[in-house]
């Protein structure tokens, strides 16, 4: 066998178990039982110590070497070993007494901060967060030594390869100065509209089901190879063939399930459009974080705030909870769907508003790793921060800097893909539409065949391939920029109608 | 460390594997996409490869020998130490060849079956199942060369650990003796009692699901460790501490899921009380299949189609389904849930009639395995010992040796762990009732603790601590004989008036 032989079949079963580890991972967070917890952990934990063993085998530094001298491989089979490379370094860089000491203050953090935020006692969290803050700095510095980087785009890089804070920080600071001025216009082209009303509930959770159902079939999810379930936190997961995503019902509010469905689906149809033939191998994976969230808002917020696609819905809507008069009309549910409102929880944002809680966890995250600031100085410089960016002050840190469950969980560096994924779909939508017309149009017909069609081609079936830069290039004839997010926001906020 | 603390490190490590293997093997029997197939059945013969390595890991015989000399362990650790020893054999005797071979036939037979089952085309499954026999008999050659067992009975001690064909012979052959003169019997004190009235239908899916619901609660089943979902074939499995089971809902036949969902929760809340300070260690696992199925049939057959409980059922079922009149009285639902009809189908056979159809197959699998019939000969001989044990010959082989999967699907030396738990269910209810008068009375008042109560202290938290003839011997007074069991039968369907 040759090196990559090796390389590939070795890869392979680490596929193998890492579909394994998807599908326990869904099973956790979707349906297992509660006193399952303790058992389901170790074995999760064992799986994952295989899976690193794997990924840190003695004889991959010969394969990965030999394979790069391999003059005969294909593109593909190039950037596979490329990928494969990447995966290899990052997973050599640490020691595994830290891997482990992370993942031990981790799971206990966690723990804590479900309490600390329902209490909104950030003063409980503290000594758990810190301790969770030293080993990702020190994650941060064993990974940066590695490849040349800061400890924070160290980190970010484990979400974003190939992402770099000095480019964020332009961009960010681009659409932080243009945000607020954008916001007050917003609110008052939306304070010259008629008030949205509000469709009469209760909205039965079978119909809910049913309408989810059927907007997922219209963007082509494929139900062989997935399934739609329940889960406090809504998201996608499962295995390669087997993506599965997940929602969660509120009978006063429908459509708060009905685009989360939509913005999953966007995920699950990137992850389902992965390239077959590579299926088991790093180069198939989707290529980072960012493009993936500018998947699933390309779906949501591109896609189906349009008025096309409402127009297309509406009655789709109205037909699932007998829904008669003017709360069940397009412009109406249009206006509903694309209200602004600054408010205190991420989650909860509109699109408009949604950056600035993006661009203040960056900020702040950051200055953390980089010891600019510390944890105790966090609460403060949270509301410090929102007054700046959104004008608002949380009342308590259960509304501030407890409400994400990244910090404690361990996610530091994933804040910036959620907006460097908004801006990502902005500026392929608009690509798109340019190149086949026919999209919007279509929408508004209830056809995403020319949309995904394109996406398809341009992104999903390229899996990692071309790193980001290169991929947006292809698709859209330049890297990424703020210019197509923020004609997008003004477009569709502060002129229309 | 001593060698048997490595040990039961070891083995600790092998619980967490094999609880993954668990829930993603009951995954891909109840919810999985069907699309999901190729990829799962990777990740499944990976771990399995895993396990494998890891119950043959080379160290363990050094450590097996070495805790066995060691002198300090108290009972639990030597009966860990004796089960150990009896996976680490059986492990260890076959090359991993033959396991790989035999794995792939069966996968490709059990595929074949399902079409060759439904077009009752013997002849097309023949070259499979020849080949899935083939691989059984090598299988039952090496174990049985390791173990001092004839083929057979090495097969049989997957299933049964210490059971031997002598023995099962015996209490066969003597049952086979009795159950022809007991059907007459049976069939004629029915026919003298008026014929049971069918419940109108249709009854709703979501109805029998809370109806399961609720009988599982009044057996104790813990649903902070467990699940009950929907699955073509019902059955149980999961993991240690997350317990799940599978019914099917048949809109035109309430009690069918009804009762199976009673006789899956006897298996379930076996595991459930399996002793938790062993749980991860080989000597808490279940005894055997024998006894497991003695625990769902001691709930199904013993204690759920006895009078008592028909009573106490009565007004739940009527509950349910607003059902009104005779029909639903507890005599005439007691007088259906205790017909007896000869028929072709083991699944759906009564309780007179399943041993015929398990001594059948128990029969005619051991002259396979002994080579002293032929494959060809199989569909006629089956055809003569249906008439000849049961007086009706199927029509064709659909309804004859092509129902069950358990010979495609490699499961050979299985089916007379079945009639052993009818066997081995009687004799514990008796004993069971005569340490505790209350506890037939208790269950006509929806009270099941007396019963679990007496299961739980004399069998399921005993793990395997025993082998089975002592287990039995320490909870009735004697090793398995049809005394009791024939007695039951007698008693229930032959004298009741």
């Amino acid at each position: 066998m040759t090196a990559y032989a090796d390389l590939s079949a070795h890869f392979g079963r680490i596929a193998a178990l890492s579909n394994a580890i998807g599908i326990l991972q869904w099973d956790n967070d979707a349906i297992m039982p509660k006193g399952a917890a303790g058992t389901r952990a170790e074995s999760m934990a064992l799986l994952h110590v295989m899976s690193h063993d794997m990924v840190t085998d003695i004889r991959l530094g010969d394969w990965i070497a030999g394979a790069e001298a391999d003059s005969a491989l294909g593109d593909w089979e190039r950037a596979n070993v490329r990928e494969i490379r990447r995966i290899w370094t990052v997973a050599t860089a640490l020691p595994s007494d830290l891997v482990e000491a992370s993942s031990k203050a981790v799971s206990a953090c966690e723990m804590r901060w479900r309490q600390a935020r329902a209490d909104a006692d950030f003063a409980g969290l503290l000594p758990h967060l810190s301790e969770v803050l030293r080993l990702q700095r020190e994650i941060g510095q064993a990974k940066g030594e590695r490849l040349g980087l800061s400890p924070y785009d160290a980190l970010l890089n484990d979400y974003e390869p190939g992402g770099r804070s000095a480019r964020i920080d332009a961009l960010f600071d681009d659409l932080a100065g243009f945000l607020p001025g954008l916001t007050e216009d917003a609110l008052a082209a939306q304070a010259r509209r008629p008030a949205p009303l509000e469709p009469d509930g209760p909205f039965a959770v079978e119909s809910q089901k049913q309408l989810g159902l059927k907007m997922m079939a219209v963007l082509g999810y494929d139900f062989d190879r997935g399934r739609l379930d329940i889960s406090t936190h809504p998201f996608c997961g499962g295995a390669d063939n087997d993506v599965r995503i997940t929602t969660r019902y509120d009978e006063a509010d429908f459509a708060r399930s009905m685009m989360g469905v939509l913005h999953e689906t966007g995920h699950a149809i990137y992850e389902q459009g992965r390239p077959q033939a590579w299926l088991n191998q790093p180069v198939s994976r989707a290529r980072g974080m960012s493009l993936h969230e500018s998947q699933s808002l390309l779906v949501e917020m591109q896609a189906c705030r349009s008025r096309e696609f409402i127009g297309f819905a509406a009655p789709h809507m109205q037909a699932a909870f007998n829904g008669t008069g003017p709360a069940w009309e397009a412009n109406n549910l249009w206006r509903r769907g694309t209200r602004v409102a600054p408010g205190f929880i991420r989650v909860d944002a509109d699109e408009v508003t949604y950056p600035a809680h993006i661009i203040l966890r960056y900020r702040l995250e950051k200055a953390l790793i980089a010891d600019q600031m510390t944890l105790a100085e966090l609460p403060g410089l949270w509301n410090d921060g929102m007054k700046e960016l959104l004008g608002i002050v949380p009342p308590n840190d259960r509304l501030g800097c407890l409400q994400d469950v990244h910090w404690p969980g361990g996610g530091w560096g994933y804040f910036p893909t959620y907006t460097l994924g908004a801006m990502t779909a902005a500026q392929l939508f608009d690509a798109a539409c340019k190149a086949v017309p026919d999209i919007l149009p279509a929408i508004g017909r209830g056809d995403f065949t020319p949309l995904v069609g394109w996406l398809g081609t341009h992104i999903h079936s390229q899996g990692s391939r071309y790193e980001t830069d290169e991929l947006l290039t292809r698709a859209t004839g330049r890297p990424l920029d703020a210019s197509v997010f923020k004609a997008h926001l003004r477009r569709r906020y502060a002129s229309e109608a």
